[in-house]
Parts: C-alpha cells; sequence; structure tokens
C-alpha cells in the first residue's frame, strides 16, 4: 500500500517535503479528475489487500504453476466483480491492477469487441449474452505462423459447403496455423477466426467466423482442432501468464450463421452480398484499441521512472566528503540527463493519451453520422501515437533498468518484469515500423494536396501553413526563450513540415511513386517521428493552457512540458540543424535550459511521482517502495529465492563434491 | 550443427549462392587466423555433439533445475578438458561455446587473475595450486548491497588482530553484505573478498583477502559465515544459472598470511608497510579484463545479428503481387537501414577487440620495462571502448529480437535469453556512465595539456592536430566522396576534438573545475562516446590497411566500414552539424550513400553472417537456423512446453469449470 503503517519510517520523507507543489491537486491532474483518483486508489487497494492476488514470488513461479495461478487470479477477480457488483469502470480497473496478463484480456478486450464491430444484432444478441456471463470464453484468432502484420496474406480457409448450409473451416498448411492469439492455447472456448471466405468457387478476402474450440462439458478441443500453447516467451513471469496458443483446422465445420455478418453476408445459396453498413464503421474499433495502447504507455512508462526516480534518491555512491555520507545518485545530472526527460514523457503521454479518448469520441459521432472526413487523418494520428508512445516506453523501462545499476537487474526490482511484460506492445496491433509507413503516407499525400489547395485537417493542419513554415527561422536568442511555448511549436512545425516536405520532393524524383517510397522508407520513418513527436508535444502545450488548479501544479507540469520538447530538440538535433529551423547556437542554448529544468525538477521528483498514486503492490519493485526501505527488503527478497531452500545446494554429491574431490570418473580416450 | 544433415533442403541456398566473396576466407578475417578459426569450429562441434550440453530446453528449466544443471555442465566441461588434454585455449573456447554463466567463470575469470595479479609468489605458488586442479572452487566478493561502482566506500572490515596473528573479516551493516558476486551463493569455497584493512586502529582502505567460505568436507559454510543466492534476475534461463550471492561476515577469522601482499603488507606486529612493487601493475588487469568484455561485445552482437539476417531472409511479409510469394523482409529498406548497422557494427567490435589484444600485450610490456607513461591512455582508451560497445550490443540484440517480429518474442527464438544474459555487461566491471565520465576527465585533461605543447599519445594522437582540425571543412561533395577513408576520419576526428574543446571551454567559464564537470557532465558523455567512436571507425579503416586475402573479402569488409562509419554520421547528425564538422548537404549525402552500401550488403547478408562460423548449438535459436527450416522448428518447439503436458489445462476443475459453469460460490455482501 501507498500509506505506511504507523510508527515505520519513510526514508523519503525528505525528499517529500521539498516538494512546490500541492501532491493531491496533481493526482487529480494526472489521473483526469477527482472522481478517477478515487476510483483508482479504491481498486488499487481492493486489490493489494486480497492475498490471492499477491504477485510477489510470481517470477519464481514454473509455466504450469504461473498459468494456473493466473486462472486462479482471473476466477477471483470475477467472483470479486460480482459480489461487489462492480461498475465496468471499477472491473477495469480492478483487472488492471491485477496486473497479469490472462485469457480475460483477450476476451473483454478483443472477443466482446470483434462481435460487437463486426457481428449483426442477432448475433451479438446471442453471443454477447453468453460472453457477458463468461458462459463462454473468447479469444481473438488472427494472425498466424507466417503471417502477421499483412492480414491480406492468411491462408485459414472458410470455404461456404451449400450442401449443408456450413462453413468448413481449414488450414492449408503448416504455416496457416493460428499462432500468437492470446487466450487460444488453453483456456478460450471460443475464437473469433480470420479466414479467407471461399464461395461458389471464388475467394473473397478476410472475415471474421465464430467458432467452438473446445467441449463446453470437459474443455476438450473439438474434432478436427488441434490447440496448443506457443511456449516460453521473454522473461520470467511476464506473458508466461498467458497462453498464447497454436490452432489448426482439420475440415471443421460451423454453421453458415457463425459467419460475422454485419458487413457481408453469404446467403443460403452461397452468395456473397455486402449490407449497406459502411466499411469504415471498424476503424472506430482500430482507434479505440490503440488509444488504450497510448493510455498503457504512460500506466508502464510511470511505473518504471516511479521506480527509478525512488530508488535514485536512496541509492548514494561517490562524492563523500571526509567521511560524511555519499551522494544520492538523483544529484548527478548525469542521471537527471536520463531519467527526467523520461519523466517528463510519462506525463506527455498521459496527456495525449487523454486528448486521444477525446478523440475516439469525436470519431465515433462523425462516423454515426456517417462523416468519414477526418477519418484517415484519426487513423494516422493514432497508428502514430501508438507505435512513438510505445517504442519509446519500452526503451525507457529499459533505461529505469540500467538507471537502477545492478539491482535492477534484480527480478525483486520489477523492472525485468516489466520490461518483458511491456515490449511486445511495440509489435502486436500493428508494428511499430508498419504503422510509421502508413502515417509516412499519409503525411506524403497530404504534403501532395497542399499544391491543389486542400486543407490540411486536425493534427495536420499545422501543414497549412507552409508558406510561413518552409522559410521561418527561430527568434530564440537566449536560453530563456525556449521556455516560451510558441518559439518550441514553431520549430517542432517547421521541422515535421521539412522532413515530409524533403521527403515528398525526392520521391518525385524516382522512377514511379512506388519506388521512391521504397528507396525514400528510412527517410520517411523519421519523418513519421518528426510529425508525431509534434502531436505530442503540442497536445501537452495544449493541456496547460486548460484550466489546472492546485498550488504550484501547473508549474511543474510546465517544466515537464519544456523538458519534454527541449530533451527531443537535443536528441534529434541532427533534424533540427539540417532543415534548417535553428542554428547550432540554438541548439547549444536548448541544451543549456535543459539542465536548468532538471535543477527545478530535482526537489519535486519523488513527489511528481508518488503523483501516480502507485500502490507498492501494483509496483512490485523492492527498489520502488514508497517508504524507501530498499535495503533490508532487497535482503529479505533474497532469500525466498528456490535456491535458497538448502544450504548446501542440490547437485552437490552428483556434480561439485567429485569435482572438488578429483573423482571425476574419466574415461580412457 | 552448421552443415546440414544429407538430404534436407537449405532454404538458405538461393542468398549463399549470391554471395560475392569468399565465405572461408571471410571466415579466417573474422576468427583472425586459419587456426583460430579451425580451433573454434573444433571446440563448438565438440559441445554441440555432446548430449549433456544441450540447452534447447533451459529456459524452461526452475532455477534449481538450472542450477543443478549448471554444475552438471561444468563438471562435464571440466572432464572433457582433462580427459582430451585439452590447451588452455581450447578449454577456454569449451566453455565459451558451453554457454552457460556458472561459478567456474568467476574461477578462472577473476579468483585466479586476482592471487595471480596481487598475491606474492608464495600465496600463488599455494593457492593457484589448487585452484588449478579445482581443489577448491574460488570467486570473486568486492560489490556490497549499498556500493558498487564506489569500491573506496565498501564497508566489511578487515582488522587486524596483533594477539593472534590474524585478521577478524566482519560485516558491520546490512549494506555492507557481500552482493552481486558471481559463483558466491552456492558453489565457491573460497573467496578474494575486498574489505576495509584496519590496524593499529587506523583504516588503510581496499585490501583483498583470500576467505575460506565453506568446509571442504561437506560444503557447508563456515562458522561466522552467512551464504545465499541473491534471488532471480531479467529473464528465463540466462544469467539465472548463476549462483550471485550474499554474503556476510560475524567476525570470521582468517590467518594474516590470506591477505594478498604483493602490493603490501601488515607486518607480525600490525605494522602497514608497501612492498616496491609499483601499484600500477594492477592496471593490466584491467585492460586485460575489457579486452575481454569487447571481444564478448562481437560475439554476442554477431550472434544476434546472425538470427536475424538469416530470419529476415526466410520471413515474407506484403508485397505480393498478383497471388505470388510475398517480398522477403531483408528487402525493405527499413529492415536493411536498421540490421545493416548493426552487421557492421558486430564487424567493427570484432576488429577494434583484436586491437585491443594487442594493446594489452603492448601494455603489458611496458609496465614489465617500469614505463607507466602510456597508462592512462590505455586506461580510457579500454575503459570506453567498453562502455560504448557493451551498450550498443544490449540496444542491437533487442532490436535485432524487434526485427523478428512476433516470433522474435518466443524463447525459441534465442534472443530473450540473449539480451536477458548480455545486458549485465553494461553494469559490470564499471557501469557504463561512470566508465565514460572517467574517459571525459582524461580527454579533458589532455585538451588542458595541449596548450602547454603536450603531445597527446595512443587513440587521443589527433588531438594533436588540433590547428587543423578545428578549423577544417570537409570537402565531400557527391556521395561518392563519403567512401573515402580520409574523408570518414577527418570529420570524426573534428567531430571529437571539438566537443572535447567546446566542454573544456564551457567548464572553464563554472566557478570551479569540480562544478564546471558536474554541470556539463552530460555534454561530457557524448564527448566521451564521440571520441571512443572514432576509436572504433580508425581500427576498422586501419584493419583495412592490412593485407586481407580471399575473393573480395576486402570488398566486402569495405562496405562494412564505410556503413559503419556513415550510420554512425546519420546517427549523431546534430554534433557533426553544431560542431560544423560538415554542411546539411554533406549529411544529406552520406544518407544518400548508405541507402546504396545498403543494397550492396543484401545479397552478401546471410554469408556475411555464416562466416561467424556459429553453430546450430551455439545459436540456439529456431529463427536463426543454418538451413532456414524456421517454420517446422518453430512449430516443433512449441510443444516441448510444460504448458503443453496435457490437452485440458491444470486449474481447469478449480478456476475455468465453475467460472464457465456459474458455480463460482460467491460471498454474501
Amino acid at each position: 500500500m501507498a500509506l505506511l503503517d504507523g510508527g515505520e519510517a519513510d526514508h523519503l520523507a525528505g525528499e517529500r517535503a521539498t516538494a512546490q507543489f500541492d501532491v493531491d491537486a496533481m493526482k487529480v491532474a494526472w489521473a483526469g479528475s477527482r472522481h478517477a483518483v478515487e476510483v483508482n486508489d479504491r481498486m488499487a487497494r481492493l486489490v493489494a489487500s486480497d492475498p490471492v492476488f499477491r504477485k510477489d514470488t510470481r517470477t519464481m513461479l514454473s509455466r504450469k504453476e504461473l498459468f494456473k495461478d493466473t486462472l486462479k487470479k482471473a476466477a477471483h477477480a470475477w467472483k470479486r466483480i460480482v459480489e461487489l457488483r462492480l461498475t465496468e469502470e471499477e472491473a477495469n480497473l480492478l483487472r488492471l491492477y491485477v496486473d497479469q496478463p490472462g485469457y480475460v484480456d483477450l476476451h473483454w478486450g478483443m472477443f466482446v469487441p470483434a462481435i460487437k464491430g463486426q457481428g449483426t444484432e442477432e448475433q451479438q444478441k446471442k453471443w454477447l449474452t453468453m460472453a457477458y456471463k463468461f458462459q463462454i470464453i473468447g479469444c481473438y484468432a488472427q494472425t498466424e505462423l507466417g503471417h502477421g502484420s499483412n492480414v491480406q496474406g492468411l491462408e485459414t480457409t472458410a470455404t461456404f459447403d451449400p450442401n449443408t448450409d456450413e462453413f468448413i473451416m481449414h488450414s492449408p498448411t503448416l504455416t496457416s496455423s493460428k499462432w500468437w492469439p492470446g487466450g487460444l492455447g488453453k483456456a478460450s472456448t471460443h475464437a473469433v477466426v480470420y479466414a479467407r471466405l471461399i464461395t461458389e468457387g471464388k475467394d473473397y478476402g478476410i472475415h471474421g467466423f465464430i467458432v467452438q474450440l473446445r467441449s463446453l462439458d470437459d474443455h476438450s478441443p473439438l474434432p478436427g482442432i488441434t490447440l496448443g500453447d506457443i511456449g516460453g516467451k521473454f522473461g520470467s513471469g511476464a506473458y508466461n501468464s498467458m497462453d498464447n496458443g497454436v490452432l489448426r483446422f482439420d475440415h471443421v465445420r460451423i454453421p453458415r450463421d457463425q459467419m460475422l455478418m454485419r458487413l457481408s453476408q453469404v446467403t443460403r445459396e452461397g452468395k456473397y452480398v455486402h449490407s449497406d453498413v459502411p466499411k469504415q464503421l471498424l476503424y472506430g474499433t482500430m482507434v479505440y484499441v490503440r488509444q488504450t495502447i497510448v493510455a498503457d504507455a504512460s500506466k508502464a512508462l510511470s511505473r518504471a521512472v516511479c521506480i527509478a526516480v525512488r530508488y535514485s534518491a536512496i541509492r548514494k555512491q561517490f562524492g563523500s566528503q571526509a567521511g560524511g555520507p555519499e551522494t544520492q545518485v538523483l544529484n548527478y545530472k548525469t542521471q537527471q540527463s536520463r531519467l527526467f526527460p523520461l519523466l517528463a514523457s510519462a506525463y506527455a503521454y498521459r496527456f495525449v493519451g487523454e486528448w486521444l479518448k477525446w478523440l475516439y469520441t469525436d470519431v465515433t459521432q462523425k462516423l454515426e453520422a456517417k462523416d468519414f472526413s477526418t477519418l484517415p487523418e484519426a487513423h494516422a494520428c493514432t497508428a502514430g501515437l501508438k507505435s512513438v508512445t510505445t517504442s519509446a516506453t519500452a526503451d525507457a523501462i529499459e533505461e529505469c533498468r540500467k538507471l537502477c545499476g545492478g539491482h535492477g537487474y534484480l527480478n525483486s526490482s520489477g523492472l525485468p518484469e516489466l520490461f518483458a511484460v511491456y515490449v511486445p506492445a511495440c509489435t502486436y496491433e500493428g508494428d511499430n515500423v508498419v504503422l510509421l509507413l502508413q502515417v509516412a503516407r499519409f503525411l506524403m499525400k497530404t504534403v501532395s494536396q497542399l499544391a491543389s489547395g486542400k486543407q490540411p485537417v486536425g493534427t495536420t493542419a499545422y501543414m497549412g501553413n507552409i508558406q510561413y513554415l518552409m522559410q521561418c527561422k527561430s527568434a530564440v536568442n537566449t536560453a530563456e526563450d525556449w521556455l516560451n511555448p510558441a518559439a518550441i511549436k514553431e520549430v517542432f512545425e517547421a521541422r515535421a513540415l521539412r522532413m515530409a516536405v524533403n521527403c515528398a520532393q525526392n520521391i518525385s524524383k524516382a522512377p514511379s511513386q512506388e519506388e521512391g517510397f521504397s528507396e525514400l522508407s528510412p527517410d520517411l520513418l523519421e519523418s513519421a517521428v518528426a510529425h508525431v513527436q509534434l502531436i505530442i508535444v503540442t497536445k501537452f502545450i495544449e493541456k496547460l493552457q486548460q484550466d489546472i488548479t492546485g498550488h504550484g501544479v501547473k508549474d511543474q507540469l510546465q517544466n515537464l512540458c519544456n523538458i519534454y520538447a527541449l530533451h527531443l530538440l537535443h536528441k534529434h538535433l541532427g533534424d533540427f540543424l539540417s532543415t534548417g529551423c535553428i542554428t547550432p547556437k540554438q541548439g547549444a542554448l536548448a541544451n543549456e535550459q535543459l539542465v536548468k529544468l532538471y535543477a527545478q525538477v530535482r526537489p519535486n521528483a519523488v513527489a511528481l511521482v508518488d503523483a501516480f498514486d502507485y500502490t507498492d503492490h501494483y509496483l512490485a519493485s523492492v527498489l520502488g517502495r514508497y517508504d524507501g526501505n530498499v535495503y533490508p527488503a532487497l535482503y529479505e527478497e533474497a532469500w525466498k529465492d528456490p535456491l535458497n531452500e538448502t544450504v548446501v545446494p542440490d547437485g552437490y554429491q552428483e556434480h561439485l563434491r567429485p569435482l572438488l574431490k578429483q573423482q571425476l570418473k574419466l574415461s580412457r580416450l
């Protein structure tokens, strides 16, 4: 729990005393509302206080034990949700704080939404009724052993047989085996399976089908179905709690009405017909899912940063004077210059995620009004944000681990598991490089349309200002000038636009558009990143233009916003200089200002991570403990390792003693 | 084994056929000599063909099973070494290819060298005789729970008691517990322990002591000694095979002659006296250890690159035309621009490592001649190379994992374990940031001495050319001009020198040298990196000036050298532009040339990783298989997971069935 038990020392009290802002008000700014703080806090404590949800020995469990533990926690969570009559919001938060990937994530996050989005009303009524009560457990079977990003390349077939009014689900090749879907291997009874729809001898491409996989009596796979887990994954604990699965069909028949038929149908006779529901509706789901991924990025990053900041305030090394205490590593500028930009990024992602939530509502309303005009922009924007925030978060978690020195390498630090469980976010729901290329394609299109006078919308609106942005020069003259949001915004806009225009010009020199795009793709990735970073910076700046209450809160966020922007400027200095947006002198001033900002964050650092309001249970890190009492905790944690069950290790008699006693039995060769 | 069994298809045969160079000759260039190829190959095969050394289920073992397996492999390896009368070179390679961290690494790599370096001849005779035969197992107990980088801050005490002629080893605080030493937790019988030497009431600072930890009869810890393992670490398998340990002393007495007395002694009366052996001799060991770490970096990086290149040639995605096969992902420029610089880095690190081996010999000879003049430069150089190569390798392994898409996340890809086992290299033997600051300190000193006319030596010799390098402008005018080694070297020298001089000037403006150094430390890190990258680029260029035989070998290495340099130039473009070494136009030309170089590497990529000559056993990756037969292997590997022992998972009856049957027992609330 975040609060200390009576009488125990708070080793970070000194750090908390130096905070120059109202931490409770910052909690509200972080969570989004007082209600959000309250409900998050309540659910986090509910989980933390329940012994079933303990996770302190998770990394020591065997795969089978871990999976069983996940089943147990999922059932227990459901039991609590029902008993306490939790709202949907509360239930989602409870699952979040249970913090162990499992089949329920896919059931609620993919199976249910797929049926909602792609099923007819009748199908929804039938299947969702069961799914909502967990009478069935569903997963989302799309990717195959040989096919990931390219959905159109999937090989599984669903061939309509008009004789029996059934589809025949089949895996024609080894590479067509469904591979990776979470919850598929062991837990799910059903799946939405994506397969090539074939009827009247024609291949109509990829469609979704509801397929029962296992008997509801004894959970055994149905005839013709091969199911299994695809094996261990990165890390101890981590995503190994999930039964990512393999699935093969040997001519498995399902009723025709299990094709998801909202957008298109196959008639009793086998005719393929489109409904009048516009296909664009599906994109709404994609925006929704990616918005949750950005929210998850800020959550994962803030956890890692919270651990690293607290431990850096406890850990001391070097710099003792005349036998006095050593210096807190958080005081070192090298530590600050690596850690504080990550702290700033956590806040930046949090606010851009909040904005994305608004964007999703906006897109949904427009879709309902059949206004598809902003969809490509919204799609590019969410794809880009998903890519940039997850890549940066994965790197940042590992950086936080390194910032904790050797002890960060211990499982008890929580950081190895956090990294291992987080990194798949860079690959799932769209590989990050593939997504950035989609963003780049959209940017190239937007640039090409500028000439024809078409006004770019939403997050690309700045491109309409091309006349100015292509030739403007930053007016920054002192380090303090970089604190001006307009100065920051201008150079980020100019950089993004100039990089996009450069790419467009270079592509136009190529023999063909496609060849140019392919040849220039490494540059296009960088151009897309520049655009997305601009979005994040802009949304942070816009956030600060809103009403933010609480003593000192806005000042702190202003510092973090500046750090976020200026550290990017420093990191991508080559972009800004080569496009002539700033001069080397101005780059040096930004760097100078950055170090000053670090000094301003320093006394507030611990309070800024306290504002995330994470329980010790959720952090699951001896280094990140709220009370900072790190060393006794590290020491105690060590003895839990199974290797410490005996003082003399298993294997001594067989493999150590004969060696030491020079009694290894040698073969005569 | 790398070779194919008769009759099996080589799915990469097409790739191998396009190679434009003699792969066997490249193997020689990589390994250093024909002899090295032969002995590496022989030892790798010896290990790969021995069932005891299997590691395909390693990530599935529990901690205890894994540790026992490590003891077994270590004993078996020793048995084979003795039976086959292997030379030291062969034995070291055999251990390398066994590829499982364990107590033997510390015994041979730290315990023995510490006694060799710091023990008197008498001590060496006594202890090394036993160590060489494994009558004792030793480790190196330096770091403590509260003390890592700052060796002078260690708290363990060794207090001389003249009454009994003994030292009393004691752990006065919790933070003084020895923490991290490999082999300490369970396997070692002895340790070289670093402790504050106290005699006649005076603290003489840190010294080494040989301490027996466990009974040679039954392996139980000796009285007053607490020993244990410090718990699980990052990843499955990985470094969990090692018993990194905790050690506490409760007034443990050891004979006076177990202090390592080569450099200083305590007399029978308790007088502390220095010997006439110069302290600098110890630095030789440090150069040696760091040289092996750089060699390990090229080994780890090349393994990851080998896996990613081969799999990228097999994996196809998108771009099919009219139902034809999809495009190999290795053909995508985005893949090439991420992967080929890593391939180039593997070669670059290999050659700089080879040079470091020479440097070690050179340093040793000079030390023996009591010439300490080049020692600071050699020390800075090795510290910097250790830091830069290990940081880049850790990032690169993870990048290779991501380049393998989703399947890279599976343990069967080998990459998660390779990453997890590798990353501690960034922290041990000097935290990478601490080391870079040492390099920076040396650079600042060198710069400050330039004015007084002192000629910088070795890898800093270029700084003597300050007049020219501070004002030169690159003459590059076309993309091809960047293929000129002199053009590359010039801009790397100018960048490194100008960054160092900038830092020195900014420090001189600070109230004090120390304050300036601290304030500027983030810039100093970048300056140090620029210097070290110059060293690597220079050594690669120098390698190419040597005689390299074999059809096309030099051409390929030339391409890789250019890629290595130009990708750094692109990555650190901000440095080159802000110091005015190149213009934005020249930066763009470098980038243009880079893409052309990728196209030249493409047909040679698979052959370039074949030249590393790794067996499938050593790679331990279904994605990196020599024959490229990836998919059946992935599929087969999955079924080995313990979770697949039963179709219906453990826990179904307790936690899934009641949920599905709506029979969870709810509490009445």
